[in-house]
């Protein structure tokens, strides 16, 4: 599939160089399904994305742009004038719609929202006053639902009334006169019922129900663990139905929650994008770069205060690299198992004690093992006994204050409400450096001077 | 959710502490969804997991084991008496089953298959053929399958003579006399369809249909792409319909994929479980110590080569950590960017040239923001010009080289069938710090002593 995808990038790529226009408007226009489409532009880099952009007929632009990640979308959408936007938000879902008019000036907004019909405008303006982060953002409002009093044999013929169900529709929805949801009848239950008996007697009284604000992650672990395809979302006070959340919405939050953590560690943003212009790719990596060296510095300032030793043993500049480097690699390991822990919600105040003791053994065990590998190395390389003890000895606390940094760390910064993925590498790192310049140079002032 | 069940963790492991089973038993045997005593389990160090395992009566233990993940639930299941394997067997769709068996030692596999039925069997053995991360791997035997020339009436009384239909079943497949996959009628259309239509007049020719051995991966890209809920598998040469496959299992390899880059760039494993015993866990880091060792003395023998010049300018040892970490802090952040490009195929030679040269691009810029920063704080620290331009110096050095790493390394490791996610960090680690260290005592040792 996605190879597909390259393959055609590689012809439109030569395509536009060679001016060829003709045939990428062909493949853009029908010949690929939105769906391609839309990964062609996202492999694309700034200028070309802009060119294939242009090359769209304006009545195919709402396809793609539904199919487009959020932050590609909204760049496109902000250059539309609002007449075009109103047609394009006519291919949205509504909660995608909310999604994106979140991201766009109030003023446009409005005017979108005028154009829209009585209803449509209800429904979004209802769905815009949820966090896109809570199950109130990630609902529908394309609900079917039914009365408990009727029979499967009427259902069956109220759905015929219908041209089409929405998609996902895996069930309806039983609902009171004041529009309280009483239960859910999945279809294929519907199906296989007798069609004299009413919806009352073989509804799902006990079906997962979403409250509006719970938030995205929730969502999808209860999706993840009752292995829901939708399920209804209910306003928290009145208890009344406001929509459904299908599966199709919570695979994205899976997939944005699991790649948080990696992207987070680096310093990089959710929405970075493969292909964002330099300017911007620019100022958020220079913020990350200036936090990392202020680590640098203090790490510098460390040595700095062991420039005497470091000037009688030149072997001690050489080694101190290796020491900072293990306790490095050792506390990133645990750190980052610690916060994929957390984020599976798998840890917490219990355990954590146990997790603690475990990573201190095994940082104990590692650091004994290859403290004795380094210091074998360290006496040949420098036929002196001495360092190599010392290094040893620097390289095992090094490794002990790893594992505690790395267990610890990442609960405290959760319990404090900062993000672990994102502050828990820089510290980490502030911590096994001068740990280990400490520790090796410390050990050397003493017993080597 | 997951609060409850760390809340409920909090209880069972006071009750453990002071023996009060009765308590335990009580929530392990049915006060508990199934699901959250997995859960439970899964977030238990091994010692009381293993009592809690003993704790849940033998007629739960299939019900809990389903959710488990596999790492654990093989663990388990290796204990069992075949007896007992095959009584909790009952409990598994087959998909879930072929993928715990392919663990288990053959003798016990066959005994557990003779002891099944004739079509439970089959069943199994053909999923066993296939590989875990195929779509053969991925798929289950339920489908419910109807002829295309009957018509809609008759698809409603064939479904009611069902007792139930299999969980995610969004639609009917529609094979040939032959078994020879035709279309999919989904149940939506099916309720909205007159009933004296055929089958054939109202399904859908083209439907996304997968091949038994297209990698799971792909499996997943399409399920995200075309949002759906399960598709049927066929067998690539006969055209046969296998089985199918349900979002359930693909928001499981989702998942996995999502973290298997977080995990590998530390050098963990896939199924490193975070409660997984002190051995077990102590072997796995000690290889990627001692693979980082290795890059840790290349470093050291790198700094060896200008002993003299760290002799007679101590300043020199005191900086240069500071050069090799921004390089290592850029460079990863280009390597995590474009490790993620490529898991999601974004990312071939067409694109590579642009990236490279954006890359390189915001390299620069970053390199002459924060070389000046540095080289201003380090005249003022060491009162010395003519370090500072030489600190500045390789600090651009080393960016370019960290993005020129970072971009063109991965797709390399890609095109040679490495891992990038697992081997990237090592080597760019080491070519930011042989880098850093060779620029920046090499420029000394010319223009400084």
């Amino acid at each position: 599939m996605s190879e597909k995808t390259l393959s055609h990038l590689q012809t439109v790529s030569e395509s536009l160089e060679s001016g060829a226009t003709m045939q990428i408007r062909y493949l853009l226009n029908g010949a690929l399904p939105a769906q391609d489409v839309a990964r062609l532009l996202e492999s694309s880099p700034p200028k070309e994305r802009k060119l294939l952009w242009e090359l769209i007929d304006s009545n195919n632009e709402g396809e793609v742009l539904q199919y487009l990640t959020e932050d590609i979308g909204v760049q496109f959408m902000k250059e539309m004038d609002t007449e075009r936007l109103v047609a394009v938000s006519e291919h949205f879902e509504s909660d995608d719609l909310a999604d994106l008019l979140q991201h766009l000036p109030e003023t446009i907004v409005k005017e979108v929202l005028s154009s829209m019909t009585a209803q449509d405008r209800t429904r979004v303006e209802a769905l815009l006053s949820y966090s896109e982060d809570s199950a109130g953002g990630l609902m529908n409002t394309d609900t079917i639902t039914i009365r408990p009093n009727i029979t499967v044999d009427i259902v069956f013929r109220y759905l015929r009334r219908h041209s089409s169900l929405p998609d996902m529709t895996d069930n309806l929805l039983v609902v009171s006169r004041s529009d309280r949801l009483l239960g859910t009848l999945t279809l294929t239950k519907l199906l296989v019922s007798d069609p004299e008996n009413t919806v009352r007697d073989i509804m799902d009284t006990d079906c997962t129900v979403i409250n509006a604000d719970t938030p995205a992650s929730e969502v999808a672990q209860l999706f993840e663990k009752m292995d829901l395809v939708s399920a209804p979302v209910i306003d928290g006070d009145s208890k009344k139905l406001l929509g459904r959340i299908t599966i199709d919405d919570v695979v994205d939050v899976i997939r944005d929650e699991a790649e948080h953590s990696m992207l987070s560690m680096a310093g990089l943003d959710d929405d970075e994008d493969t292909f964002s212009p330099i300017l911007k790719t620019t100022k958020r990596r220079a913020v990350w770069l200036g936090i990392n060296l202020i680590t640098a510095f203090i790490a510098s300032y460390v040595i700095g205060l062991f420039q005497n030793t470091l000037d009688q043993v030149v072997a001690l500049a050489i080694l101190m690299p290796i020491v900072a480097s293990m306790g490095g690699i050792a506390g990133s390991q645990v750190l980052t198992l610690v916060i994929r822990g957390i984020a599976l919600n798998q840890i917490g105040s219990t355990n954590a004690k146990w997790l603690l003791n475990r990573e201190l053994i095994v940082g104990m065990i590692n650091g004994l093992l290859w403290a004795s590998v380094i210091a074998a190395l360290t006496a040949i390389w420098f036929d002196n006994v001495k360092i190599a003890y010392i290094i040893a000895g620097a390289t095992i606390i090094n490794l002990l204050f790893a594992a505690t940094t790395g267990t610890l760390l990442p609960i405290f910064l959760k319990k404090i409400g900062i993000d672990p993925a994102l502050a828990g590498s820089v510290i980490l790192t502030t911590v096994t450096d001068v740990v280990g310049f400490l520790s090796f140079l410390g050990l050397a002032t003493i017993f080597l001077v």
